[in-house]
């Protein structure tokens, strides 16, 4: 038996948005006592990630490391029709995820004391970023 | 409850192959109204990945990406049995999936616009390659 | 309907833990014909992977890999508060998974012949690690 729930989100452009409570209250809502959470955005320039959630330069350091690793403008890369952090967003994508799926134990959540649910926004600017919750028991 | 299908393909080298249509036919035929769509590779040197769909060039710029990042015949890998190709393409796998979890609404497969279902071959030759398909309501 | 089970494991220190084993115990266990295996990893400095389960150079060459692309005691991260290898720990988890959903098919769990499942302990030294597998038919 599963429950589905569609949301979206207006991020603030590059970085990190915290939507643990938002599927917590979802899952708590659906009042499941053991199953899964399965979380997918659907879009090719922002991504999910199980993030440390105590220390905020945790955040800071893997934006330093993903813009070393694919910086914007990169001369690499053809596809720059929408700016330089176009394609960067689409590797730093394709290299992290777009879905989750997290276990649900004792009618809660059941993530890691350190585990925090993030939408990664990859693009500079703020976009409007649409995601789909399915729960299971 | 839940209906699997084993499917087989060859790929012709290197580079994406474009399998959204063939997932989306086995969730029409499955005829779930929601749920969510497992696909599942059996190697470790292709991987699954949900690419931008609409302009090529993003293809070419995570191929070229890519062969930056982890180039063949690079002097630090010792896994070299089967050729330059061998050890970059387990770690391309490793950087990307070997599974996806797409969810299902209104009786279709709900991927974004954007979205495409690709399996990325990573050796350079042609090669055969199984998949998994479970469809869960 | 699904099963769930908890279970741990202390690491070695930095490196690869074949699971594979226990896993396949679980599901049999389990007695499910056809369904899907979930394992959750309940941290942030350690993950998982469908590694090759051949041979061992390939987990020696992931390890060089991921040592070249971020090295422990990077200068570029701040997050330092655990040692050098924090934050280094956290990006390659980051750039993996920490997640995995595997086929079970005619009563087994479905891996391709070279597919072995690992627990990649990302920290120098020894961690206990907590995980949640998720068995549905």
């Amino acid at each position: 038996m599963l429950t589905q729930y569609k949301f979206d989100l207006t991020t603030p452009g590059r970085g990190f948005s915290d939507i643990t409570d938002e599927i917590a209250k979802l899952v708590a809502k659906t009042d499941v006592a053991t199953g899964l959470c399965h979380i997918f955005l659907h879009h090719t320039s922002a991504s999910l990630s199980l993030c440390e959630n105590f220390d905020p330069l945790v955040q800071r350091d893997l934006e330093a490391f993903m813009q070393r690793l694919t910086p914007d403008g990169d001369p690499i890369f053809h596809h720059t029709a929408e700016g330089p952090d176009d394609m960067s967003s689409h590797v730093r994508t394709i290299l992290t995820t777009s879905f989750l799926m997290i276990p649900v134990s004792d009618n809660k959540l059941d993530l890691g004391r350190y585990q925090g649910i993030y939408l990664w926004e990859h693009r500079l600017r703020s976009h409007h970023r649409k995601l789909t919750v399915t729960i299971y028991r």
